[in-house]
């Protein structure tokens, strides 16, 4: 399982100050402590307008990188920020993200291609989001196609098959997880990946939707996701589910986490 | 989703000292804060000698039935208990448990036919307990074939497929899936129930390897278990699992159990 850190994200309004007052002490905090939690890549996200975005981001890769060899995913829509941020990587980045979008596919993929970076790539496409796993899928073959076709082996390409909130759409879960499942049969090689929390917007106590939607999504072939990797809940409830799904040998990367205090909230 | 409460089982110290006081206020307790917390049934097992356990068992029945309306679930392996038990209760109970073990077949499927008896079905036989999927499904279908023969409606089964520990058999969960999809998909109107804490036996952090469990076997078909109701945290596990797998209509049933205080523990 692989997690990319989510939380330095100036759409976020504290992350976002910070990257307004270049508060270096807060943003490296979170860095360093998202890196210490096994972080695969750490999202860097300035969130902020277009015109400011690509120094605001580079400004967030410099700070970051200043306190962590983990790599980044550089998280915008905008070709002017991610050209100029893939310029000031130490490490090859995450792309995040490409879709079925005309716009996306004709800016960003070039960039991707070019410097032979893995990518986040979207189920959606310029109509939108589709409601139904089928027209996902359908939208996945087309953004497929187009990573093939720009020579971008799939074992770099990380399908986000986009998990909408269960408050508008009860069954959001189970079209993700038949959305994956299909694309994970008809294409081995790729990953997955999803913005985890997305399910529970809207909802209260959100933990435990996130953790229970965790579980199904792995056991769909979910093997990435972009989560909060500080929250210890969910690190616990991650370990458990790959024991469960029987992907932990001998059960050592469970009891080793036990005993380095991992499930000390727990009730046993 | 059925709950079968598991906690006055004299196999566990405690209670089994409480049985032989025939100390009424700790067993009541027990049965009146699982009833509170929602069981369906409450099982009643007396755990102690053969010669015994008709006596006890009925003591116990009577103790319950004192403070509750709750059906029960007998459980024993015991011809005889069984049947003085059945002549105690108030309520048809659940009978915990027939299999394919030919004592059970000849001893206690009649009981569970002649008094219309919902009953749970293991996945055993003389053998023992096979370690792989295809050798309980056969089991499933040599014991459905007898509740139907002695007229039991499938309606009326609970096939438990067997948790066993993930600490022996890292794909015991697995395993336990792929049996009930495919008894399921067989017999659409067995039920499906499981003791659900077997899955982490000898491990450490046990509820969060109980909770991932529950979500992935609730996808596959569970709709009954039994467990410890008192916990608060599956419970809340298990509202979130019902959610992400669509079955919680506007999420009715989440938000008002968020209201109610149930996720009171949880991060938000």
């Amino acid at each position: 399982m692989q997690i990319i850190g989510e939380k330095i994200n100036g759409t976020r309004k504290r992350v976002g100050q910070a990257i307004l007052d270049r508060d270096v002490n807060y943003i490296q905090n979170l860095a360093r402590r998202q890196a210490e939690a096994g972080s695969t890549w750490l999202d860097v996200n300035a969130g902020t307008q277009p015109s400011r975005e690509p120094d605001d981001l580079v400004w967030l890769i410099d700070t970051v990188q200043a306190v962590t060899e983990t790599p980044l995913s550089l998280d915008s829509a905008n070709p002017a920020a991610l050209a100029a941020a893939i310029k000031a990587v130490n490490k090859t980045p995450l792309i995040n993200s490409i879709s079925g979008e005309s716009k996306r596919l004709t800016e960003v993929l070039p960039l991707v291609a070019e410097h032979g970076c893995p990518v986040i790539a979207l189920a959606m496409d310029d109509r939108g989001i589709p409601e139904d796993s089928a027209t996902r899928v359908e939208v996945i073959h087309k953004v497929l196609a187009a990573t093939r076709a720009a020579g971008i082996p799939d074992t770099r390409v990380y399908v986000d098959a986009l998990a909408m909130t269960i408050s508008t759409n009860t069954q959001s879960a189970l079209i993700f997880c038949d959305t994956i499942r299909t694309i994970h049969a008809a294409y081995p090689e790729v990953h997955f990946t999803v913005g985890l929390s997305n399910i529970s917007f809207g909802l209260p106590a959100r933990s435990y939707i996130n953790r229970a939607f965790l579980t199904l999504a792995l056991a769909a072939g979910l093997d990435c996701a972009i989560l909060d990797p500080l929250d210890q809940e969910l690190r616990a409830a991650l370990l458990a589910a790959e024991l469960v799904l029987g992907r932990d040998n001998y059960c050592l990367k469970y009891v080793r986490a036990y005993r380095a205090g991992m499930f000390d909230k727990a009730a046993n």
